[in-house]
């Protein structure tokens, strides 16, 4: 354990990148070393074994949107059909992905606010087979009409049910970049194939580290492909090699891997999975962090979306702005009390609605206070002045 | 300027990654930030500029095979071809991404040890009209039979001159990963039209970052290409957007910039760019800790390749092991001395030569002594006991 403290800064709580611990940091700010030496070997093994438990890992260099594109290119082959579940803006972009390597995409779509409908995703798998379908966890809803952005929760656990029952050959590939380490995701109880995610949300980490861990069974549909990966840096082909190697003590050479980024990855996955907070305890504090935010909101007389509760993440929250208040009347006046929030991905809607992060050890280090004072800042911002 | 100093380490002289500075390190450990915050746009928006200098930059989360990628799946269209001029393992490489991407690709072979030869390009180009000609400006040179792994300069000036003359409208794209800020590149005055590298080589930073900049023939060509783009993470028509809005000083999404690597790779470009050594200082500062190694090499009677000082890499040296002394004779024993360098990129090869990279502050900070140190090493292993 290092005596590195970060210096003074406002408190992050976006849905990512959300705040990072010292010791992550410290890690970031490793001396260089050699990917390939008996030094690093074993820090970038100890990733892959901590990733391991229900598949096969990948972490690679490259944002969260890659992992659509190890999806769509080591997964799908030129003109099969896929599936997309649409929850909001992410299911777009993915659809837009798997369509750029040549897959037929269709799309079940959620009501506004809503996870999509079960009779629904039952219907389009009765009626075409599709190689694959996709689900964002937690995505933001996109109203066509009003554009409004909400914090929709998908029931994996139920869809997954659903298409292993209707059309148990398809893989469910789970974009979790949202939720990794902050909802509860069962791989093999469920019968996910892939979930996909980032460094820089949940697992604590800073943005630079694409996550995806997939299924035998997904391994075994991509090895029995009968056309070549369409995409050369995502290509599991070039990567798994990699990952086993790393994992099994010994240096491989396709790209050279972030380094600094893995040493700080590795001590986030050490401080959630060996820390004194069980990952059935890190659920549960995530739920009751998100509750307490907006159980505050609700007092607050904001309104708040999802309407339905029962389909509200854990690790965020979002809030409309009341009538009449400006976007430019509540950010910056949070950034002021040095809480940071995000506005909306779109400028079509920036100015109705702002969203909050509550995920990591903001949630999980309940002495660092961090929500304790975000909802003071609410408070003060929103007239219980 | 922070106080932050990296713990004691050993001396990494490798191709890259390679040493880093305390304020590139203390950057990596910035306090996590939103990626689209007033405080972080002009960050990444400076990183920008100072690439800009001779075209559009593009500053991606990924490893320098990305670059391949960006290339192959933005510039070549499906059934176009592309001449890969070969100089060895990386040629390789990059002629199989783009491959992948739909490219029909031909090869000019140089002789082992040696870059390609003019004749040959000059030849292939009047035969049939390409797309984009590649070249890698550092290359280690895979022969055939014995496989050796030389370190060879291409000689960029030269080609790009033939490439002009016979075959005007063909793209000329340098692979500059093991060259960008350690050898002379003039993009202009050279007529390159694109540039690819990473962070972890001449630029000083941690690796995790694919950094392209592109002539503004270039990005015609894209703009202008017929048939969508064959990839979707490296796709120019998604970053081109998100690189106008930070370098115009507003945020954008697309997938989340690694943000503490953007924060590192300011403050070492900030370092190259307008700190105490001028660029052409820089350089000869480069060809000259070259020299000094490989006259110490010399000395010590290894032998070194290419043989031909003419297309020798100022960034490394590549050195045979002598005869009967075996890899693990030199390798470890360097190691006990705190200095570490690179064995062979294949197992085949291993055991018949080692690099050692010579870049950045290891050698524009000669302050430090790492170039002393090193060679001090050397001739304690080797004989001069």
């Amino acid at each position: 354990m290092s005596s590195f403290k970060q210096g003074p800064h406002k408190l992050l709580v976006i849905p990512g990148p959300i705040e990072v611990s010292d010791e992550v940091l410290f890690a970031n700010a490793h001396p260089s070393v050699a990917h390939t030496s008996a030094e690093f070997v074993p820090v970038f093994g100890d990733c892959i074994r901590m990733m391991r438990w229900e598949g096969q890992p990948f972490i690679v260099s490259g944002s969260g949107t890659l992992g659509w594109d190890m999806v769509a290119s080591n997964l799908v082959e030129v003109g099969e059909s896929a599936l997309v579940l649409h929850s909001g803006y992410f299911a777009d972009s993915f659809a837009e992905c798997l369509e750029t390597y040549g897959a037929h995409v269709d799309q079940v779509k959620a009501e506004v606010g809503r996870a999509v409908a079960l009779g629904d995703v039952k219907a389009a798998l009765s009626a075409k087979k599709y190689k694959v379908v996709t689900l964002t966890h937690v995505d933001t809803s996109t109203g066509k009409e009003s554009f409004t952005l909400l914090c929709v929760l998908s029931d994996i656990k139920a869809v997954s049910e659903v298409v292993r029952k209707v059309s148990p050959e398809t893989l469910i590939v789970l974009d979790g970049v949202c939720s990794v380490a902050s909802e509860e995701i069962r791989m093999d109880a469920w019968g996910i194939d892939v979930v996909l995610t980032a460094s820089q949300k949940g697992l604590g980490t800073p943005p630079g580290l694409s996550i995806l861990v997939a299924s035998l069974r997904a391994i075994k549909v991509f090895e029995t492909r009968s056309t070549p990966v369409s995409s050369y840096y995502a290509s599991w082909k070039k990567w798994l090699p990699i990952m086993k190697a790393y994992e099994s003590g010994a240096g491989a050479y396709f790209a050279t891997p972030p380094v600094n980024l893995i040493y700080a990855f590795n001590a986030s996955l050490k401080q959630i999975t060996r820390g004194s907070v069980s990952l059935e305890d890190r659920f549960r504090m995530h739920r009751e962090a998100s509750q307490k935010v907006k159980a505050a909101v609700t007092q607050l007389g904001l309104k708040q979306l999802p309407i339905d509760p029962a389909c509200a993440a854990n690790g965020m929250t979002a809030i409309y702005f009341p009538e009449g208040v400006a976007a430019s009347a509540v950010i910056p006046v949070l950034s002021s009390k040095g809480i940071v929030v995000a506005g909306g991905l779109h400028k079509s809607c920036k100015d109705k609605y702002f969203r909050i992060g509550h995920m990591g050890i903001t949630v999980v280090q309940p002495e660092r206070g961090d929500i304790d004072k975000l909802i003071q800042g609410l408070r003060e911002t929103f007239g219980q002045k």
